[in-house]
């Protein structure tokens, strides 16, 4: 059984309970670290309800005594507020510990680079949390893309929009306190929705597609902030196709909703997280079909390991929990001197690396008249 | 932290490893003891995988032990074959422990009052899993209703339709292994179809209107087969309202298909196991809205604990924890000698009592000319 | 080219317009005579605004003097209110005049087959405009299920659901006036929702189905009024399925939502009046197909003609609009003694025939203690 | 009653039957003259279907001789090619006639403004058939922006996407031969798919929001064809806020799909040409409501004369009916040397000139690496 530990994640912080439950599904890995808050007491309560071995005042602690012990932990999962993730993850990686990181990676591209190299060079596992790359539609989707069903991907149209910071738009006052550091470029880094939201379509198109974007143009608007709220991009894949993103944190009526869409001279998918039991495949000259999680007309392999059958609602724990299950089978096997060998697996520090890239080369578009930039 | 233990869920069962991830979320209650499987090597798994205390033969040795002993199990997850319910319940509340077991209860009403008076005798908790109410949405409808949003009921149309017995009726040598006990009366009892699923609904109604079944009438249909695998029912409530319940094994291209509608003389409200995280609320003469989980206009307190935000969709395992929660914070209140106080709460052995006269009902008008049947 | 005349249809009337326009869909019928309304200055006002040659102040009179010109109508539409249209149907087919009939076609059984016995004696067309049979993808559903593409029906649910009457439910004073005739049996017949709407389920699935009722139960509701507002009716089919059909004109967020399910044992088809261009088609096995309307891959007859193309909605005036086609071919045909043949063609007054026998089935039962009634 | 001509429109085209029944559908106006086809029986097929009076072998000879006659047509409908426009729409302008135009108005943005000062200096209605604005719900929608319930427009997304251009792409001998001329400049002028439905896009968003764009850039992809299949760009509105617009013809599994979908700060409106009958509006932090069309709640001016009941889809010929409705009473009120006073009007002239201006900038900044064009 794999030991893990984690930063960040005290009983009141939403994400972290998420990684724990999400983790927790997979008997073969097991909390028995933590350093939870800088505050004290907070990092005990968890260490209480969890019954967890040890805690730690600083991650630098935890991660040199983790490091340093015969049974330290095998990965550590990082839920800290954004700005934190490429300290505490280098600290890690430095000590020989593998990591999973919630997005983004980090605020440059540079501190990016240095984190893949890092875990390339001590072959370690590095996983950053693109959650809904977890869904198993997801899964079949990217298996689907890779098996020709649609053929070449010539069109794609992808966004993601929530409403929950309008508030904030017109009456600063009464926002929700969360949102703050969002708009302070310290802590968000040069982006607030691009960087948060915007990201996912990146990864997501990415994931089920396999295609490289070549170069992107964008513009962005704050409406009066400091940060993004509202961006819209066109991209130029390597195969020469386009693709349309939009992102959007204060679009009334929409909560969360990643919903993509890929278009093929053979066929199409489409896909909304909101629903994401259903894939929606078209192919060319037929009747839409409305392909259902679980299902026995699936053939991909994706599908196989369903969790709950089909008309259950799979939900958000399980796209969590799909992800660590790749990655305790991945540490599993490099400690067993395997390889971890799955089709459709998690999402890695490599595609961590092209999110950040992303995210700058948008906002230096939109700073450059909306210029093409190269990624 | 509560101790609990499983009868039945082997590692290749489905619904056991559901209800373990289930419990999981809730770090009050720790599995310790288990009779999974009368395979002893299935048994064995189980406990290596999730490092179990103590593992036992049979389901009557596990009982008394634990019953037994001063730091025994506080309560029993019971999920294993319908027709063995009754005996297994039975046996742990003889000695003293809380029950949660899976639908339905068991096969006769007289079977049924008996668990209900010895739970009650015993001051014991007994939950049965009609998981459907366990959704936030569904917790927030019956709130709504309660609170008076739709006023009266005065209509009432629910169902509950799939398709995956359809391939036995037309060919029984290709059906799937699961659904040979289902055609057996010996180990379904006097229903399939409305035993499996139509209980569903009449428990959701229930639940979240609070309205008793006066009488009924039914029509079955066995294509051929030993039981029913399609059921139509009319049912008065004793407000004097009619409802029309549907269930259906047979209906091609309807998955987990539960859909209940509620209609009253202010209003109405509409709600989908399959997407759970919706609700369209119509108060009359105004557009429908499409209530979302998770969002600040919800006034209803069960909407308070949200798991998941908004637009991120809560899931079957979700439903399940919620039950147990209840569960475990009844059984810790009871040990504290408090009262369990919660607006919306988890379905009892009551309301596996009326699922049982239900279904008896049901198949009594069935076999009399369709004729009403007094509940 | 034909020529037909109307009875009822005043400006003001909603419905004679409907008809006018979608018979205008035809170059090849012209309306040259009316009764549009017994006051005078409305009768008038149909005929300047439509140029009509010869408006007269009683059907009676119309009837008479169009049976004797060389030159009278070929047909008359009759849109008068239902308790009128048995007489005035009567007057013009003794007068050896076509009839096309707005639903209900009579109050009384008798009434309906003297209509329908004196329509074939003197082989004219009688049409009734059970008007959504007339949507393209109903006419594609009827002709796939003929083609056996979901094999024998095991399963029907169909509804037709309203809110309108709502409002008077709770608050008569506060009504709409339209609605006041529903509510008198002199005016309505034995039935207000069930004659107004059920006789539309109940045409529908013979419609597309063509099976046949043997035998009936019912539960109506009147909440106080004189006549019903809701019913719940279980159907058995001669070929022993059974199907559920539910109306209501109190159930608040639904407009005019005829929703009609049939299940075979090799697939299903599933049809929405508010979404007439669609068709969710579930072959057993397969994921459920979205087919829209006017798409290549449908291979009825009955989708040749469109009217406009796929994804263009073809609306309510088109449904009229094919049944008036239908009815005009055939008067056409029979003029040049030839014989109208179409798979997919218009509901006849034996259609008629058999709602008014439904009707009377479903009071009869709800007033017998919802015993079966023989059909 | 205005009498009117039409040119193109034989029998067997598709378009100019659509125009003629939704005419139709105003008993105010009369069919009366035509060239409808060059081809002289066909011309005359339509004559002897239509009982028309008088038919002309040239539009130059119709245009002059109704122009000249004292009881001539008071409008003509262009219903011919493309490339055609704008010397018949020039012929009947310059002799004196109003004209009802099929989009897109014509091909140089020098033609177009001529062709509204010809309008203008005349006093003569000129009309352009960008039909979906006719939707009563697309009326609907603009009321509602006026009045502010949205708040001041922030973002926009819209699309209009098909599939039907798709074959040609990857077979070009499989393809329709409708879709020979989209790809010939001569025939479809700068741009195929752009010139076709994205100019319904931008007509359709000014129609709802009254914004003006300022500046676009824009891709295009050719699929190695000559003229563009698909096209994503990004406008900026005079308000400053940006707007996403997608068009495509090879989106396989997407019909017609014009969809909508406008964000203010206050709330948002999303509307579907392919279910128009329904508009779903957010109002800031609260549930969407799905607004149907023919509803009580409705309080705009624009839903006042519906033509069909709430849940009786309206149809594609009402759209286009309610648009000739307007431009027949705008020419009754010139005649009559009035003013046509209507909140919600027809696309005129000067819409036809804005589409001109919108398609050559997008195929400018296509062409010009992307980049702004000032419009």
């Amino acid at each position: 059984m794999l030991k893990y530990g984690m930063v960040g994640g005290s009983m009141s912080a939403f994400i972290g309970e998420v990684h724990r439950k999400a983790i927790n599904f997979d008997p073969r890995a097991k909390l028995v670290a933590g350093c939870f808050s800088s505050d004290i007491e907070k990092n005990k309560e968890v260490q209480e309800v969890y019954e967890i071995d040890r805690i730690y005042n600083t991650y630098e602690e935890m991660a040199s005594a983790e490091g340093a012990r015969p049974d330290g932990i095998d990965f550590v999962s990082i839920v800290t507020p954004n700005s934190t993730h490429y300290v505490i993850a280098k600290n890690f990686l430095l000590n020989g510990i593998s990591v999973v990181c919630e997005k983004p990676l980090c605020f440059t591209v540079e501190q990016a680079l240095e984190l893949e190299s890092l875990a390339t060079k001590n072959n370690l596992v590095f996983a950053v949390t693109y959650t809904y790359t977890g869904y198993t539609l997801a899964r079949v989707m990217k298996e689907m893309i890779g098996n020709g069903k649609i053929g070449n991907v010539i069109a794609v149209n992808a966004e993601y929009v929530q409403d929950w910071l309008l508030d904030e738009l017109s009456d600063p006052g009464a926002g929700q306190n969360l949102s703050v550091w969002r708009k302070d470029p310290n802590l968000s880094g040069v982006s607030n929705c691009v960087g948060d939201i915007g990201t996912h379509i990146e990864s997501f198109v990415h994931y089920v597609t396999g295609l490289k974007i070549k170069r992107l143009l964008a513009t962005t608007n704050t409406y009066g902030e400091q940060l993004d709220l509202n961006a819209n991009i066109i991209v130029e894949y390597e195969n020469g196709a386009n693709g349309a993103y939009w992102c959007s944190q204060v679009a009334a009526g929409r909560l969360n909703d990643l919903y993509v869409r890929i278009y093929g001279d053979l066929g199409s998918l489409e896909w909304r997280q909101e629903e994401p039991d259903l894939l929606r495949y078209t192919p060319k000259g037929e009747a839409p079909r409305m392909i259902a999680r679980g299902t026995s007309y699936i053939e991909e392999l994706s599908a196989n390991e369903k969790r709950v059958p089909s008309g259950h609602p799979e939900g958000l724990f399980v796209a969590f929990a799909n992800i660590y299950r790749d990655v305790i089978s991945d540490i599993l096997a490099r400690k067993a001197g395997t390889t971890f060998d799955k089709e459709c697996s998690y999402p890695t520090v490599s595609d961590g690396v092209n999110g950040v890239k992303f995210v700058h080369a948008v906002i230096a578009s939109a700073n450059n008249n909306s210029s093409w930039q190269e990624i």
